[in-house]
This record gives C-alpha cells, sequence and structure tokens, in this order.
C-alpha cells in the first residue's frame, strides 16, 4: 500500500506537465448534455495543496445508466460516461465549504477499441461548464496518468454503489 | 447581512440544545426510499467547529420532481421532499477530503398544513440511513430553528438550480 500511494503521488504530480500527445483525439467528445440529471455517485473535496494544483475545488460525479450498471457489474460497456464537475469552494459562515463557481465540467467516454491508448476511456474536459471550450488536447494521456494506478478498478477513482 | 449572520450563528448554536417538542408530530415521515436516484442540487461540507456539532459532515442535498420544480418556481407543492444524506469526511491522500460513513439521512416533506408549526415543512431523520431508527422526536422544531432565517427562501438552504 505505501508503494501504492507514493508511485500515486509521483504520478500525481505529473499529472501537471505537459505530456506527450497521443496518437489518438478526443476532440470529438462532446459536452455531455443533460449529465445533472444522472446518477450522482459521490463528492470529494482537493483541497488547497492537492496535485495536480488545477484540480483543486469540490467535484461531484456522475454516472449515466451505463456507467452505473458497470459499477455494479465491474464490466463497462462503450458508451459508460462518467462526469466530474468541479467547483471553487469557499469557506463560508460557521466552518462550512460551499460551492463558488463551476471550474469545469470532465468526462470519461468508454469506448475500448477507440482509446485503447488510455484503458479504453476517452477524456475530455470543458472550461467553466462551456461547451465550446475544450480543454483536452493531448488525447487524454495527462488526466490517464492520474487513473493509472487504477488500473485494477478499470482505471476509475470511482467504485462501487453507497 | 451582518445582523443576519449573527442571528444565524446563534440560531446554529441553539439547534443543539433540546427545545420543546412541538404539538405536530412527524413520526409518519418515512424513510425516502429511492432518494438516491433524485436531482442532486449540491453538496457542502461542515468542517470540525461547525455547529450544531452533530452536523458535521459531507453531506449532499437531493430534491425529488416536485421540490425540483419548487425550487425553479418558488412555490412548493404538497409532496416536495429533500433529503440531506450526510458522510463523515476524511482527510485521505493529497490533501483530499473523502466520503465515510453515512451519518444520517435527513428529510424535508412539504405539507403546508400539517406542519404549519414548522414553517410547511417536516422534517425527520434516519441514523446512518437506517430505516427504522427514525431520530427526530421533537415534531422537528429543533430542526426549524436553523432554517428560520432563511424564511425568505421558504425556509430553505438550498437556492435555484445549477
Amino acid at each position: 500500500m505505501k508503494f501504492r500511494t507514493t508511485a500515486f503521488l509521483a504520478l500525481a504530480a505529473a499529472c501537471s506537465v505537459s505530456l506527450a500527445v497521443a496518437d489518438q483525439d478526443t476532440s470529438q467528445i462532446s459536452f455531455p448534455e443533460g449529465y445533472r440529471t444522472w446518477f450522482h455517485h459521490h463528492s470529494t473535496v482537493n483541497m488547497t495543496g492537492h496535485q495536480p494544483d488545477g484540480n483543486t475545488g469540490l467535484q461531484h460525479v456522475y454516472a449515466n445508466a451505463a456507467a452505473l450498471e458497470g459499477l455494479k457489474t465491474g464490466q463497462f460497456s462503450d458508451g459508460a460516461t462518467f462526469v466530474v464537475d468541479r467547483f471553487k469552494y469557499a469557506e463560508a459562515d460557521n466552518h462550512s465549504l460551499t460551492q463558488g463557481d463551476r471550474k469545469v465540467v470532465a468526462v470519461m467516454v468508454r469506448d475500448a477499441q477507440r482509446y485503447a491508448e488510455t484503458g479504453g476511456w476517452g477524456f475530455q474536459a470543458f472550461k467553466g461548464g462551456d461547451p465550446s471550450q475544450q480543454a483536452v488536447k493531448d488525447g487524454g494521456k495527462a488526466c490517464f496518468v492520474c487513473h493509472i494506478p487504477h488500473a485494477d478498478n478499470n482505471y476509475l477513482f470511482t467504485r462501487g454503489v453507497n
């Protein structure tokens, strides 16, 4: 476990640097319309100090029907999609952290063949939740680096269903 | 605004003390089956130091269809229901806060006449998410105290739809 944690941190740090562009392209991944009504799986907060620091924020993970089925079965069919909806967090009255402005809508789409270079998942992200502002230009390799330590879980941070 | 904040903190502190039992009863409010597939509105974290301290945790707010409609129109029909799903939070690797065990599933059900003593909302809560472990025994008065400062928003902390 200790090795895994160390490896994870090293990889996480690497996420903030520019990596080689993949041969695959993810520019065709469009904004996940309707994701706000998908299944909300869990939320986490990446506090100040988190690496990569661009990923700080209060973030919610949503799963479409195919992704939810995959969480139950361990098998993800093509089309299974997760969204991470990340907001700035604010320190409010009474020792609470609350949501601020939306930072990004990040997407993982399952297509085992098309995105074979990144574990069968295609990565794209939309700055500020703006469908016209694609952020991923490297075929998803920088995103994928942080998911590699979760190879035993289909490269997902998200596990099970609560 | 300053007065309001001060008043809120005073009321929040009061939530942790025992208040008079209301004439109304909320023991008939049953566990909100299926709430995990309802609309996820937002999440907040009540950090250590929050008052009442029993409400510390990472919590998600879910709205059923009638409650979502109410957030859009400002008018809540009887049956509109919100759930706060509260978890312990844990400090994980890489400066992240993650979900721990479920602490409580708290419910607000709209019935303007039946729960007139508490702003038209009926309050109940289920310890650990166990449908057999009702926590609210005072007709909802202790819960309601923290909602009084939000009288201008139908007694809801939750506002709008993002």
